[in-house]
């Protein structure tokens, strides 16, 4: 059955599981010794999926210090990250606040620092809340239903819709072993999935929080646990779900990797369009993929929104991260003609006169009137999309870090100036808009 | 002094009123000789801005015939076309009420039968209105006002505001007549119309109407003297005022005849513009101008909507009348690229499956999904609006007279070989979009 032939793939062996536990004791050990050396007040636990138990192959290591509630926060944080780098010999990030990341015998561990609250109301950092989900699921999840969670999972990250970072925007895995205790199991999760409808609201008062799926969470009934999930991927998910029912595949959990067209191929298929390509490329910003993305959504939507106030019509846009930022736009035309007709005041209003003046001589008519307006024909200020782009660029409000990349180097190519071979598979993706499953 | 110039020209002269007395004193016979000859009972007499002193040079002579209110509506017709047709061996015409117009003595003539009634709110017939409009301007405007009127009749003329009728939508006499009753003179006329605002409105309950510009009748306090008035003519009439006074000219009064622009001259503006245009044109149909106009403005419309709704930016359009109507648009481009994008349902609904199934083969991409909708980008039906009015012209709303000769014959034409000479005047005023007093 496909089912067990994927769980064959994803479930760890039990050797594989042993190690891990093996690894996670002496993480916390190490710990622990660490928290003794420096003679401080603190515990070591183990949170999120491997504590649950519906981790896939190699895991990652989540290990919460808890502190008393009475800590500082400048301390929590100091001897936080102090024991991670003792423990680790890892890199600190800064999430909403600092941790520390590492590989340990081949997994990634996060040594993350919090306060031992009691309550979830009395949550004092952000990731308090964590030991709580990791509770609630070992108290409620059956073991039978572990691999209706990983199954789960893997079909969500087959289809592209697993993970609440910010470079996903998808289901956490929180959220996956919460449908899983909702709907009972893999098959009913999908089954149910393919009938959500516009707004999917689970969990007492859900009505009361904005967004297009709302699960509260129930260990903390003032958050919902889908918030960061993109309206696309819900829709994603759902479709991907119905057409898993009608035909299910091993390609919804494992999709092939999409094959970059031919570079004839891809300008034959630019050509028919008749539409114009132009892409922003640019060096990929020094900074975490959770800060990165929503600043490249923002340099999108930036671009987008200049595009059309100068009258471009954008058809489609999309944005590729590698080492380049690669970021594609498909526009009506890459050109518009020089005259740009300019409404200006009615003709009765005071400033009508300014508006004469002003056009008087530098249109390609003077005023004329429309109705109750008066109308001018002007020279456009900007007639391609390039020139426009280039000179708006390093003004637009992208985020810190893009605009720091873009305003160090970046260039602007079109049309068939894309088609080098390194975006190829960029180009392919962009313009065939194949569901991953498809490929 | 330049309105003693202008008053030079359009004053009839002591001779010049006194042959149109004499005319008057005749035609009236004549009627009241024909009315005996019939035995019928009824009373000819003399309306219009002969009546009132205000008339220009080669004025119009309108002649009622008034009868009793106790007469049938066939039997005024019939016996009011006879009278005319006797005295002016003219031609039938309907407006909303059948008349006589020809030439008696090289002044055109209406003939026109109406009913004696002795109060307006009893009107029966659409012109019952208008001895009561000759009555009150004679007991009202003062002799030295007359000239007033024909100056202000005349800078509307030079202006291209004068007229009620659909061809121009511009101001009646009789609205001159009470403009001038208002304000005093033509001067302050002027001066005051340099100084309308939004909305105009003169008279009491002026505010009950709708319109741009409301001028209660003050014979008819349930008539708007202005309703014929387009907003566009308002503000012309306005700015041409306020231009006036800053610098008084002949040219408003008497412009110069637009001069057509060189093939050459035409070519450049057109190409520098980098805009497209295209021309339609038919046959002018057979029908009276207060019936012509609408239609072609109706057609004009639907052509604009046709394009717009198939996604054509039209910037301007325009027509011309002379044996051929001359309809012309400049749109953004005379292209569109061979793709659109296609926006389907949401995600989750029911038609959704429809929606794919109808184009999961057709398009240019199978069905993909934006947020939460469907989307795919399909083949444009028109890609060039040539192809598009030629295939929906006969299909459009655009009036019965206009669509019959449009469906005898039509052609259109695309950007240079819209430049044949006989349209270089029409596509000069298209493009060039001066005012009447600036050649």
């Amino acid at each position: 059955m496909l089912q067990d032939r994927v769980l064959k793939n994803i479930l760890p062996t039990s050797s594989e599981a042993l190690e891990i536990k093996r690894t996670v004791e002496e993480l916390k050990s190490k710990c622990a010794d660490t928290i003794k050396k420096l003679g401080i007040n603190a515990e070591p636990i183990l949170v999120g999926s491997v504590a649950k138990g519906t981790y896939l192959k190699k895991p990652d290591i989540d290990i919460f210090i808890m502190f008393p509630t009475d800590t500082k926060r400048s301390f929590l944080e100091k001897y936080g990250l102090k024991i991670g780098e003792t423990v680790l010999n890892g890199e600190r990030k800064y999430a909403e606040h600092p941790y520390t990341t590492g590989i340990y015998k081949g997994y990634e561990v996060d040594i993350v620092p919090c306060y031992k609250i009691t309550n979830v109301k009395e949550k004092m950092s952000a990731v308090d809340r964590t030991p709580f989900h990791t509770k609630y699921i070992i108290e409620n999840l059956k073991d039978e239903q572990k691999n209706d969670v990983r199954l789960l999972k893997q079909f969500m990250k087959g289809v592209g819709v697993y993970g609440a970072e910010a470079s996903v925007q998808g289901f956490s895995g929180y959220l996956c072993e919460l449908l899983i205790l909702k709907y009972g199991s893999f098959a009913s999760a999908v089954k149910e999935a393919g009938c959500w409808k516009r707004r999917i609201l689970i969990g007492s008062h859900a009505e009361k929080f904005d967004g297009s799926m709302v699960f509260v969470d129930p260990v903390d009934e003032k958050r919902n646990v889908a918030s960061a999930l993109s309206a696309e991927n819900i829709s994603l998910f759902t479709h991907a779900c119905r057409e898993y029912i009608k035909n299910p595949r091993a390609e919804f959990f494992f999709p092939k990797k999409p094959k970059p067209l031919s570079k004839k191929h891809l300008l034959k298929m630019m050509n028919e369009r008749g539409t114009g390509f132009t892409a922003l490329i640019f060096g990929k910003p020094d900074t975490i993929d959770d800060n990165l993305y929503p600043q490249l959504r923002k340099c999108e939507k930036s671009i987008v929104a200049l595009c059309a106030e100068n009258d471009f019509k954008i058809v489609d846009s999309a944005f590729y991260v590698n080492d380049e930022i690669f970021m594609v736009f498909e526009l009506e035309s890459l050109e518009l003609p020089n005259m740009k007709k300019h409404y200006g005041p009615m003709v009765f209003m005071p400033n009508a006169k300014d508006f004469r003046e002003k056009w008087e001589k530098d249109g390609f008519t003077s005023p004329y009137i429309e109705k109750n307006r008066w109308v001018v024909n002007i020279k456009r200020k900007h007639i391609n999309v390039k020139d426009l782009i280039n000179e708006k660029i390093t003004g637009l409000s992208t985020g810190k870090d893009v605009s720091k990349s873009v305003r160090k180097k970046f260039k602007i190519v079109e049309g068939k100036n894309i088609l080098q071979k390194k975006y190829f598979l960029y180009m392919t993706m962009f313009i065939d808009k194949k569901f991953r499953w498809e490929y």
